[in-house]
């Protein structure tokens, strides 16, 4: 069955590579109108869903991420119709030289080919994750969460009534019904079809595809991000950054999970920083020397310093100076956002130079990884690895390059 | 012992990230003269190898793959030069913009980190993948196949000795001395420490790192390459240029594996064929068609068409006209190089555009599909696959990018 989806799938995107603009626009623009249409269908197949989760015990919060309503389904139609207006990435040449021998070697942006998708509950990644990979001509296996499978089932079955419509090979977009374990292991194994498998989720979801997946994988997500507070930093700025980091939404991958404060600033900025966590009751957790200063707090263990609270807790480290700062940062991190608050030229570049992440910041708060934020009008998710994509992910993510080569008669002495 | 190399190499990543260009060009001539300083000692362990390898009935061919000469340990030397010599790709800022919000965003250049390389029988592999890796600012860990293991030992043994003395931090070159198939398979898995893992060598190889690696893979490597001679083609062109992408070295990833012919010139053509090719006695397989034509050829069975023969062997088929020979390539080729033979404007268009490889020619034979061809300057391998890259990989290949943000204070709405 996946194997017959991912022959349809690799069929459809040798179509899709050639798509013209006219018909991928007609495509996105049929997609927004059909979910706004039958808005009531998709409500009616997303209560079961929420229901059944509710049935099984599963927690509100949960249940409200998995819950679509009238404004949601407006604003992923809205989503659709902001992505179909982004600037067309594919087709374009990115640099074209004239060899001595006379060839003509361009290198020339293309579809990656057939994406797989595997995530979790919320039913608004199928749209989101189907349109940017169409709006790049690639041709998409989605594999949603068993707990959403009703709005995923009836989303899907509406965006490719759209999507022929518009004139779209068939096959452009499947949704893996199946959501048993051993179909998505199935799913991560399908080199012959997949270009590539892009997880979305959490940590659980994202470890489990990179320890089974055989098709390359594009790691996305965790964050275990700083803020470094250098000796000569503006206090009040590094106050006022720390609490957006840490406060605005703690839930997120660029939430600021943990404060590195250099010793000669320590008694002077951590009691201020005490004063502004506690506005949002954040939990503060010190090493010894935080808790000579603050000593009403919790002890942070190394364990502390490695973990991902995604809540509002942060932990804290005196640290000797910017070295100390830097190793411990390449040490814990996980390589996504790190940002120092300085005044000093010197310690501003050097932290930029030796900070092993995909965005590393001076004077601004972690929060502001992120595909919007960078100016790309889209994001597919953020890539901590090295290979492929590093941060934020737009369309350029979704693409891949070809040699084209010119020649006139050319052979090879 | 893997968990303690990787660890290493690592710390020395974070070392080489920062290295000035100065010391790493002093580590690189160091390499080089010490290979030529140290070209006895090199000799003496190379010929354990080969001798232990014959002895094992090891074919002469392959012994000679293995084997070293001065002239070899020359030829390595000056190939490290000219690393040496090639622009500084790390450290380059890609472009940066400047958001509404103040903050300015930039795209820099930087190592992978650390890179390990899985490869064969060939020894200088060793001094190419190790300069190669160290050029980009990268640490790497290599593991060679067992019949070179003597070789391997005292090539790393020199080279790293030169590192040291130029002032390279400790971990920057290690060697995998245990070749068994566990080692080789945990450093698969040793995501904690690599960020990348290059299988360099024969289908078997890259395919067993594919299948087993957690750590993402570049695959490199297969190609079935096509000719295929539309009906508007030079008929002198398209016999010299098929002559030269079969026979000037089958055993090589770029070389054709197949023939496609218009139906509508196949019996002006393919009689002139079978007379280029009877020169250098390739053994010619075809399609029912080509049969009628060359009758005294063997039949292409559907598998000739999916197989690199590397060898002395041609598969031919008869097509109707450009859409078959597109669909037939996409679906029988491996996605490394094809070509076709035209005057035509729009069939060498709709070629360039339709078939889904990491290089298309017009007009030209798919054995310039070459780092040194494509005017990079050096190889670490041909990536037939779309993520990070695709065609031949140059020093650009081997880094990464992060993202410096430039702030006076901004937190995110």
């Amino acid at each position: 069955m996946l194997r017959e989806m991912g022959r349809r799938a690799k069929e459809a995107s040798l179509t899709l590579m050639n798509l013209d603009a006219a018909t991928k626009s007609a495509g996105l623009v049929a997609i927004a109108n059909a979910l706004t249409a039958h808005t009531d269908e998709i409500l009616a197949e997303n209560k079961k869903d929420v229901d059944a989760f509710l049935e099984k015990g599963g927690s509100a919060a949960m249940a409200d991420r998995l819950r679509l309503t009238k404004e949601r389904i407006a604003a992923m139609a809205e989503g659709v119709l902001k992505v179909n207006a982004l600037p067309e990435v594919v087709g374009e040449v990115l640099g074209m030289t004239k060899r001595p021998n006379g060839l003509v070697i361009g290198k020339k942006r293309v579809p990656l080919g057939v994406i797989g998708m595997i995530y979790e509950a919320r039913p608004n990644v199928t749209v989101d994750a189907a349109v940017l990979c169409l709006k790049t001509s690639n041709a998409c296996i989605l594999r949603g969460g068993s707990e959403a499978i009703f709005s995923n089932s009836i989303l899907t079955d509406i965006m490719t009534k759209a999507l022929h419509s518009a004139g779209f090979p068939d096959g452009s977009l499947q949704l893996v019904r199946d959501t048993s374990r051993e179909t998505v292991v199935n799913l991560m194994r399908l080199n012959e079809y997949l270009d590539v498998l892009i997880p979305r989720g959490g940590k659980g979801l994202i470890q489990s595809v990179v320890q089974n997946a055989t098709v390359p994988v594009i790691e996305t997500g965790t964050g275990n991000c700083h803020i470094y507070i250098e000796k000569t930093a503006d206090m009040d700025m590094a106050v006022r950054i720390l609490y957006n980091a840490k406060t605005s939404r703690p839930s997120v991958c660029n939430a600021a999970e943990s404060l590195l404060v250099d010793r000669l600033i320590a008694k002077e900025v951590l009691p201020q920083i005490a004063l502004s966590m506690a506005e949002k009751q954040v939990e503060l957790r010190g090493c010894d020397k935080t808790r000579e200063i603050l000593p009403e707090i919790k002890t942070a263990t190394e364990e502390d310093f490695y973990t991902e609270y995604n809540d509002y807790i942060l932990s804290i480290k005196v640290v000797e100076d910017i070295h100390e700062a830097i190793a411990h940062i390449n040490t814990h991190g996980t390589g996504h956002s790190e940002a120092i608050i300085t005044s000093d030229y010197t310690s501003a570049n050097l932290f930029l130079d030796s900070i092993d992440a995909a965005a590393v910041y001076v004077n601004a708060s972690t929060r502001f990884t992120d595909g919007d934020e960078f100016g790309f009008g889209a994001e597919i998710g953020i890539s901590t690895q090295k290979l492929h994509a590093r941060g934020p992910m737009g369309l350029e993510a979704l693409t891949s390059t070809k040699y084209i080569v010119y020649g006139n008669g050319q052979v090879r002495e």
